[in-house]
């Protein structure tokens, strides 16, 4: 296994993901190598200089790679798992950044033993998919959630935690599962609140011109992740849906207790649940 | 009624709201005061440069002003508003900041006859408040809802419209009723969802200790305004009780309908479902 300053690099896919951690990850590795679908897509991030060459082609792209890094929609993801094995050299260290993990590490189980799988799923994003919004600097000081399998070599590893560090994030180790279930309540939960929420104000005072002057803050920020790109979200919510369900019938559940609240106009008990919130806000973003 | 260059403002309560107010303000009129019910909150509004003077006697503060602006809760303004008439002058504008409209101008139409009186919310705030949390940017190019009365002269109407054109903001007139249905979806319903949030992830995630080091933008973003303030936003959902339920029934349909959605996994209703709130976040904030 090679050091990351001696690795050639390929990621598959350059959307906001893969393009904002070729970016990163140019000049610290011997090579990085993008390959996208569409010629276009070559051009541009040739053209932004976030990669020192690209290919429409996945095996010429990955034929020489230390590192693969998948950064497609998850059910491409495990569509390309099925295909790369035969592709890549012995030793290369195959990771991912998708946001579901279970279903993702299941299909790394069956790669032929010449390879190295490594899942991970890096804490950042934006509601703004595609290469024109790829930044070098989405995952400076982020979380990087690394999900190893038992095959998964030390070597393999640190390089995976080199890549990891190399873009400015700090990783965190978690088996598939308890990854698949935090994120579902902390980042797949918000998703669909959002939707929701513009939703709900479509059918009601989106009627009302005067509604399109008096969008608050509020409003803005808690609907903000409905505009995330929808063939990412609904892959997400395709691979985690036993989770996602789960944390909404908890969500409905406290959504009922405090709708409950308000038409009792209980102000003692009111105060107690909205105050209790509240600190657990200030906990969690000091 | 006087120009606001003329005038003597007297901002009563010095929060956030109020405190940014008066000190946007100031400089733009004869004089700003600040009257608030704490002594230490009167020193540190002076020390800010944030007032001309200030006292915490309300009848000493609004003897002599042009405009009173009750910039306390909802439930405290109208308690104030059953108590001003007498202090104020002959001709005296008296508005409010708060985010309820039909239940204030309702106590607004029984103010004396030498009181011209102007309901206002203007749309903006921070999750943070407090005197500390003033800045007198916070209303600049932030839409100003006046609710003027059938009693509300045309002059007072002006010099109220003046006042928010002054701190920088755009006035949108609205009816008391209008506002309140509006706000209750892009205002008042973000903040349940976001204190719901909070709770789901309290209740289920909070308890493994990875999960705070995986907290997504997104669910920062979506649970922001769960960090209000609690007795702000009482009074809020308390005058607009009717308004807000009806908007949180909307919202359990809309979550309901994406719950099944995902449940049922299929794809061809869920991609146009995801796509259509998409671009209607889209519509929303271009």
């Amino acid at each position: 296994m090679n050091e990351l300053a001696d690795a050639q690099v390929t990621v598959v896919g350059l959307g906001l993901m893969g393009g904002s951690l070729a970016g990163a990850l140019r000049g610290q590795c011997r090579a990085v190598v993008g390959v996208a679908r569409r010629a276009a897509t070559v051009e541009a991030a040739l053209a932004d200089g976030l990669v020192d060459w690209a290919t429409s082609d996945l095996a010429e792209g990955v034929r020489e790679a230390d590192v693969v890094v998948l950064a497609t929609p998850v059910r491409i993801i495990i569509q390309q798992l099925g295909e790369i094995g035969p592709l890549v050299p012995q030793g290369c260290l195959v990771m991912d950044l998708g946001s579901t993990k279970a279903r993702i590490v299941a299909e790394m189980a069956r790669l032929p033993e010449h390879v190295q799988p490594l899942g991970a799923h890096p804490m950042c994003g934006k509601e703004i998919s595609g290469l024109e919004a790829a930044d070098p600097s989405l995952y400076r000081d982020r979380t990087f959630i690394l999900t190893p399998l038992p095959r998964t070599s030390e070597a393999a590893l640190a390089l995976g935690r080199a890549l990891a560090e190399a873009v400015g994030a700090h990783v965190l180790l978690l088996e598939p599962e308890r990854q698949d279930f935090i994120v579902a309540t902390v980042s797949h939960l918000p998703y669909l609140l959002a939707c929701a929420l513009v939703a709900t104000a479509d059918a009601t005072t989106s009627a009302d011109p005067a509604a399109w002057e008096v969008f608050a803050g509020g409003f803005r920020d808690t609907s903000r992740v409905a505009g995330s790109d929808v063939a990412m979200m609904m892959d997400i919510l395709l691979t985690n849906r036993d989770e996602v369900l789960k944390a909404l019938g908890t969500y409905q559940a406290k959504l009922g207790d405090l709708t409950r609240l308000v038409a009792s106009g209980d102000e003692e008990e009111m105060r107690a649940a909205l105050s209790a919130v509240r600190d657990e806000r200030m906990r969690m973003f000091p």
